[in-house]
């Protein structure tokens, strides 16, 4: 045993962190120490009050301490086209580019019949209505072309097409910058499909 | 502003953390809005019960939640031997290998005349008191060899060898495993300087 009891117990918990092993958990729990108290209690309260006031939105479902979300909230936010994608972290991802200026829908994650997760544990179902109650005149899926991705597509493309509402799928290509004699196969037949003319 | 209050908090928290980007602060944070509210809470108190518990041992300086530390209250650890190592992770780092069974004493950094720390903000006015006082025989100084380890040492070696003791130093040379023709030019005029009789 070489850490003292309280050390040991703290490096226990950062090692639970994703991507955090052994020797960053020491090095995190050193940092601790090395801070003052009133630090300490800034960042243990931080942790604490994040966990209780975030949470998700009751319209998109996005990570928010308010409810509408402040993205739903905006009135310089289109409301007639919905984002839908799988996680906050795409979201936010997307707000990065401060391009789009619609709504989004977060889906809390894919259809996955491996990890047992069907369209019922996603906001699927809340997607549906907002599309009915809304006015929305186009649905873009920002989902990752990956099993799940495409499995998830197939499924909201089934549902939404029905309710005669434009739906669409952002492109898949070449990354910018990318070079095509590096690019793997899938991502060239993918850009090949995409392509339009100039 | 893509994060809602209280998460953009934590991930500015998170991102103070030594190594810690805006990426990583950011899984960190909703790794936390992931757990359950009892886990997130236990991982608080964990932080700081940690920082308010953990002190430095008064007579080896390393982190300790006990006075004296662990190391210095067994009974089973020489205490004729001491090892200076410069920080607690050195200790640590020793205490992994299971071969060293003497005492420590942690200077808690190194001579750096470039970040204004001279001997008098180290541990070197107890360690010198320490040999005086509890009949110790050899001075191991477990201190990397770069500039200021090596002005450390300097410093120690002219107050501890009037005392009349062994002053020895830890190995440099080839790591296990490695290769001499990668070595660097330094390591090797180390590892040729300690060369031993075989």
């Amino acid at each position: 045993m070489h850490f003292t009891r309280p050390l040991a117990k703290l490096i226990e918990e950062f090692q639970k962190f994703p991507g955090v092993g052994p020797k960053s958990a020491q090095r995190m729990a050193f940092h601790i120490l090395s801070l003052s108290s009133e630090n300490v209690h800034g960042l243990a309260s931080a942790i604490v009050d994040a966990k209780d006031r975030v949470k998700h939105c009751s319209r998109c479902f996005h990570y928010s301490a308010q409810d509408p979300c402040e993205i739903c909230a905006s009135d310089r936010r289109d409301r007639h086209t919905i984002c839908v994608v799988a996680e906050p972290r795409d979201l936010i991802a997307l707000e990065r580019t401060r391009e789009y200026k619609g709504s989004y829908h977060v889906l809390t994650g894919l259809i996955s019949p491996m990890e047992g997760k069907g369209p019922e544990q996603l906001s699927i179902r809340e997607l549906i209505h907002r599309v009915d109650s809304e006015e929305v005149k186009e649905v873009i899926l920002a989902i990752s072309p990956t099993v799940e991705g495409d499995a998830t597509v197939l499924y909201l493309n089934h549902l939404l097409k029905p309710l005669g509402i434009k739906v669409t799928r952002i492109a898949f290509g070449l990354p910018v910058g990318g070079d095509l004699e590096y690019a793997d196969d899938v991502t060239l037949s993918r850009a090949m499909e995409g392509r339009r003319e100039i």
